[in-house]
């Protein structure tokens, strides 16, 4: 499977009174990582890739996350992220952000792809297009 | 076992470009909701009941959650909150996030007590005192 | 005028590691005011308003702010909101952030009603309804 | 003086339903931006020079922000961030958001540079070191 690799710079404003990263801020890194990956195996943005693939985009089904090791501002950290397992319409995610090179928190995700309007609750799954599978699987 | 539950309104800077919750917003949501339970069994704001029982937080050490139904903008919803499980120094907390009454989000949390400092690396798990896990009990 | 007021108590997770307000989230709260006296004007959640009146957002075109004293974790805090001066597609909003009684944070925003699609690059100023400035003039 | 840029992308997640960055996200970026511009002036994070200057960091005393052309998930922006003028405790730090090379997001800051503790309430300005400020004004 491919797997990304990006640097994050926990920044004070990503850290709560402790001095320590606020764990949702773990989440919107976990997001951006996902999109990132997709966006290095497609070639193109998140906003192109979700036109070019005529799809709605990939929200969340599930996640369990463990955290293991505290990160701070200033602290200069590496999320890897890969693709776990393809299924029809379902896929999973799995993110592990380093900390001078240990697993400081570990993410697991498990999205759908879907198709419609999210608003109006007429979003549902649809089918992985194969490209997109072969793209992320090399 | 104590349950709290509170009102949340889904605001538009909590929804992202489909128009739904950006999800780690939730687990924003959820985080306050676990102080809001701690700060009614004890009768005092987060930051009284740090310096009432002497310690330095509550942090995870790992989530799991399920996304079952999409919440947007303008959506009044409500978060239960209780302790699952008290262990000597960790305990786990259960989120039901509520949408006209049926369960949208399901939240999972394993947090620690921990006394020191948590941006200088001497931050350890410390035993719940028996008072805390009495009031969460009721 | 109208105005609204609404309380907000002020989150372990709005707060930075020196244990004060992270200062974008007063935006995030201002921003949320905002929507809170449009709605209460016109009787409807944002999510509603917006199709009601076939318009795209109220988007910002400059703020101001001042921050006059800090708030923590723990205090709860109101927000009053008034429009303060209606053109013929744009406004002005103040924002007055009051802990126990004193103004804590003083906010101006400049918006314009627009319609047309954000992402796309054609959205523009359009003449706000004479039924919604007469409704937040009340 | 000395002036700092720095790529950001803007992420789904900086995004709201319109498409657009969400603009308390923009403080976000430029609360970062001015951390950027001191540790590159100083030779170290945040967190050290915090410690290395005795202080307790640069709270913001107003801002005011002009939002010129909006930015969306996807876009690839540069902030040039420099010290405008320094005064005795406190000095204003100017935020230029260029996309494509245009001006996008203007943000000007006036800070103060603080001692003491936050959260109880004995915070306040004391002399900006001369050190300091002859490496911002390189």
């Amino acid at each position: 499977m491919l797997l990304n690799s990006r640097a994050v710079r926990i920044e004070w404003g990503d850290c709560d009174p402790a001095g320590i990263v606020y764990y949702p801020r773990y989440f919107a890194f976990f997001d951006a990582s996902t999109s990132a990956l997709f966006e290095r195996a497609l070639g193109m943005t998140k906003h192109d890739y979700l036109r070019a693939y005529d799809f709605s985009g990939h929200p969340l089904v599930s996640t369990q996350s463990r955290f293991l090791i505290p990160t701070r501002f200033g602290d200069d950290v590496t999320i890897e992220t890969t693709v776990a397992e393809f299924r029809r319409s379902s896929f999973d995610i799995s993110h592990r952000l380093l900390k001078n090179g240990a697993l400081a928190v570990q993410g697991f995700e498990t999205r759908v792809w879907v198709q419609g309007d999210a608003v109006n609750g007429k979003m549902k799954g649809a089918p992985i297009p194969q490209d997109v599978i072969e793209r992320l699987s090399k």
